[in-house]
């Protein structure tokens, strides 16, 4: 029964309803995000923390001119509901259904595609620039979290905001959590914050005041001024924001719409940036949820009501194996230390931390810092390991180059969501690392198609003295029990030799793909050479010997095409046939097959599927060599446009 | 006449010599670098800035065993005068001498070869937790600059800063510059602070406190808590420092040896990581560095004491070039509006900001903002260019990645200082951008071969509506007459067509070397081929012919082969060659020569000799067919090992 939610088409409607009513609209919304998480799956606690929020800005502001800006963006499920969109939570983060995060092509209401931390205020600042330049008048709102505002490029865009001439608002949404708790000097800050006010103190102050701020002119600045002046008194933690020239309001209650509609009317007549500091509960109204929010930060479906969730035999993951294997390693070398970026349970890290908590450090969403701290342990003769997700790492390059790669310290990259990531969509795939990791001298990149090898490899990482990045996806560790040959740095293994032309290259798990696609082919009488590359960089020479041989050579990689392992591999040809002028090798290059990711963002969708998009799923490896030798079917048949 | 300063052969003979004579040695080595750097070119005002602050460290600290951090570094000079390096100044910044930053290769006094701002308090909270692992208790110090302290990076540093349970102190060196006039609330913070101080006051009260500080121990603890509490009282800014928990001391006279040493060996006495502010003077002690800092940040050689430097007709730059062609395209689009991050003489945006103070903005050092900021720009209509060198820019490619490339917004990158950079060295090379670009989906990549090129390109990235990089070596602009053929997207240009097997394309001003090489070839009676790419993405189908035609290819750039540009066209290559079966083609791919920056770092010497190196000057370039044609020499002869 959702009689109020049922009557909103779009955020105009709101107006009719009064602040009981939207109380009750709220819980009508929680309900319903509640229950179609539990059917679809997706971000739940963050969700439910900021419906009241939402329903206060799509009432305090005109979201059809005015600008609402996200952070990370997987909060945005209610201002989705608000938006028009509430009947296409069925299909939420599925192929062509509801992206998980903001979606400019889905809304108009939705205006950047987001999913990585700290963009929100200094894509705000932008377009407050921007609007400066025009000479128009919207109203800017950016959201943030306490999580996000502590990355680098917050910060940067804060220290920024004076060169705004007018109304900027930033709602900080603080619910004292990242996906783990929230680390750091500011979150210190903002839990004093926090604990210096009951809220009823600060209702009786903001309702005093707002019953004498007018609305406009020069006496709504003056109003401002004290209403300022009175929390700065009350708030004497203010002074972060205020030493750095940013007007600050608050903390209010996050689930007062009341008073935050107030609040943002209010503010929205300043002609300054201003920031206003929100107080949520990360997973308020769904007992679960609010008892645990890590666990239901990201969720598959569950029961509502009942005690346990749906049970579904979870088949062991890359990331499992990983936590166990750096616990393993870390009980025998004394030296290693783990680093995560606010992502302790999504890379694993969770035992290691439990059995090690003074050799486990988590930075907050912070990922540049994360690297250059594991230069300076390294420097010190320990055997630092960094794990981020391979998207994420995007923020680190230039670390990874200048603290890494050119001082060549022994540091550890564990790479997880490295390829094709499924639902969570375009932000959050992992397709570059290979390019941006290999380009950069110095640096062993191992990509592990098994658990066995992901463990050897992380021996060998923490056991040798140069950089060294392990890469592998969100998925199964598959079963390839041929693959059971002690791992050596930079050396290849042959898993299958056929006498046909054929032969598939691989890396990480996508052997699994050429394997099961060499079986198929065997049926057609094609017996095709299957390899195991293992390292992407340095690259095994017994590789090159396949080109000699006249083979026809399928590259197969869970990353981009462009700069990506079958690139790497065909330089690395390249070179040696330049050097040997070997005649056999040369024509063998030209025939080389490079399957991957496509010059193109990949929708949520399944990752079998998204694999086959990238002609990478075993049945498109077989297609491709079948069309190889009978020509006749398109090769790109079944790449998607 | 430098009496001290050559009895000076080590930081450990500073401790014979009093603060009076440490003074004196102060003027001697001002006196020393000012001489130095007008023979051989160089950084200036930063280092005529700290060589006080540099002594008291020294002197203050045993960095044998305690640990020193710079940031960005290029101030390094006098901590290599006194570590020894006093008799390398004569080959500063050349090959195979004095690197002009931090270098570790040349002294165990260096720790990590910087160049790149921001990382100090990073790697210093690295080393300082490693500290605590090993238990052992050397003193660590990180420099940084009030231009590199408002990096993203720092900030995120600053904020895990409570992990370090141990002394770390934070030398704020703040000159109140970064290359330019530093930008932001940061700065703003700072000045304030300044300002709200003599000197004279500040020694007074300092002085007195010290008379009372026992060197030790628990008395210790309370005395530094009783000085903190003094300055604190007499510094109300000092809030935003001690608001993220950090104590905070200053500001102080970073020309007063004296008190520095006093401060610094006070302060290494805390168990608890500390920030001092010093204040020091750009270009203090040689008038016109002092009079002009930005000027003589960075300079060629000059004449110490006439008013004019050396006359060398300047050629014009690619800088310079942009300068004028942005300008230009801002007088008939007003739509364009320009970002630098710190560097508005380095880009060449003077002009620019002269002409269009409004449409013009310096987020300091923070590249990540100002590509964000542009997104934001973008969105509300207006054309935005950022103007960031290619090494700097590796700090925003996550940006590049989720704020451009994914919302496909129309900013344009105009890359500076991409491919060898000369004497600057390996932080400073731009060799990765053509890769971290291309890789990217939505995104136009040119590399512009001459000025005419490059204003084309301008013009049509902002006349665009998709995002747009534009790339160019820091060089002087060569003409290239025949190169001048309207640009258009994503088109090539055959300069020269030869009858022999050989084709040479480029990007960028290897065109250059490359018509050299033809010319010289044509002598031995080979004709080869010459195409400018132009664009790196997308690839002209042109260039793809002439593979067809079966030719040698040589794909010539300033930039890693590794997923260069080169490596892009080969994979163009073979996504034809597998849809089309074309023979010919297949086997010219395997024919492919690959020239451009090899896998390692390229130390500093002249940028003729860098592309040497890289076997893409004219000569390599001509022996390179050579040996293809007549075998016989080794390809790889002139390539530095």
């Amino acid at each position: 029964m959702s009689p109020l939610l049922e009557k909103i088409n779009g955020p105009a409607d709101l107006d009719a309803l009064s602040v009981g009513e939207l109380a009750q609209l709220a819980e009508e919304m929680r309900e319903f995000i509640t229950h179609s998480v539990s059917q679809t799956g997706g971000h739940l606690a963050s969700n439910l923390g900021v419906v009241e929020m939402t329903i206060a800005l799509h009432r305090a502001f005109d979201f059809t001119k005015d600008r609402l800006l996200w952070d990370v963006g997987h909060q945005c499920y209610a201002h989705k509901v608000l938006t028009g969109r509430r009947d296409d939570f069925n299909k939420l983060r599925q192929e062509d259904g509801l992206s998980g995060f903001p979606c400019p092509a889905e809304s108009e209401y939705d205006l950047f595609s987001v999913g990585h931390a700290g963009t929100s205020i200094s894509t705000a600042l932008g377009m407050a620039l921007g609007a400066q330049h025009r000479k128009t008048d919207e109203k800017i709102v950016a959201l943030v979290g306490d999580a996000s505002i502590v990355n680098g490029l917050s910060f940067e865009a804060l220290n920024n905001l004076c060169l705004a001439k007018r109304q900027l608002l930033i709602v900080l949404n603080d619910n004292s959590m990242a996906i783990d708790v929230t680390q750091g000097a500011m979150a210190k800050f903002l839990s004093k914050v926090r604990l210096s006010h009951t809220y009823e103190d600060f209702r009786k102050t903001t309702n005093r005041i707002l019953e004498h701020l007018p609305l406009v002119g020069k006496r709504m600045e003056e109003a401002v001024e004290n209403f300022k002046r009175t929390l700065r008194m009350a708030n004497t933690p203010s002074r972060l924001f205020e030493s750095m020239n940013i007007p600050y309001f608050g903390p209010v209650d996050g689930h007062d719409i009341g008073s935050m509609i107030e609040l943002f009317e209010a503010l929205s007549h300043l002609d300054t940036p201003a920031i206003l500091h929100v107080y949520t509960r990360k997973g308020k109204g769904y007992d679960p949820a609010d008892d645990n929010p890590c666990k239901y930060h990201s969720t598959g479906p569950f029961e509502v009501n009942g005690v346990s969730e749906k049970a579904t035999a979870a088949k062991r993951s890359f990331t499992s194996a990983f936590g166990d294997a750096i616990t393993a390693v870390g009980e025998t070398d004394e030296r290693v230390v783990a680093i995560t970026a606010a992502m302790p349970d999504g890379t694993g890290l969770g035992k290691f931390r439990e059995k090690f908590p003074d050799r486990y450090y988590d930075v907050g969403i912070a990922e540049s810092v994360a690297i250059d701290m594991a230069a300076g342990l390294a420097k010190q003769g320990l055997r630092p390991v960094v794990c981020i997700y391979s998207t994420f790492l995007q923020r680190g390059i230039d670390q990874i180059f200048q603290e890494i790669s050119l001082q060549n310290l022994p540091v550890t990259f564990c790479i997880d969501r490295a390829g094709a990531v499924g639902n969570d969509g375009p932000t959050h795939h992992g397709f570059y690392d290979l390019g941006y990791l290999r380009m950069l001298p110095n640096l062993t990149v191992a990509a592990p198609a098994d658990e066995y090898e992901l463990k050897a490899a992380l021996e060998l990482a923490t056991r040798g003295d140069k950089p060294f990045a392990i890469r592998y996806p969100k998925d199964a560790v598959p079963a390839i029990p041929e693959n059971n040959i002690p791992v050596q740095p930079g050396k290849s293994v042959r898993l299958r030799s056929g006498n046909s032309e054929f032969a598939v290259i691989t890396v990480g798990p996508i052997l699994k793909e050429a394997m099961a696609a060499a079986e198929e082919l065997e049926k057609d009488g094609i017996a095709v050479t299957v390899v195991n590359a293992r390292f992407v960089k340095p690259l095994d020479e017994d590789i090159i010997e396949l080109f000699r041989q006249g083979k026809t050579v399928l590259l197969a990689e869970d990353n981009s095409t462009a700069c990506g392992f079958g690139s790497a591999v065909i330089e690395h040809a390249l070179q040696i046939a330049e050097q040997s002028q070997d005649e056999m090798l040369r024509n063998s290059i030209g025939k080389a097959v490079l399957l991957g990711a496509p010059d193109a963002f990949i929708p949520a969708a399944a990752r079998a599927k998204q694999l086959g998009w990238m002609r990478v799923g075993a049945e498109q490896i077989a297609e491709t060599v079948k069309t190889l030798k009978f020509g006749a079917q398109k090769a790109d048949k079944s790449l998607k446009a």
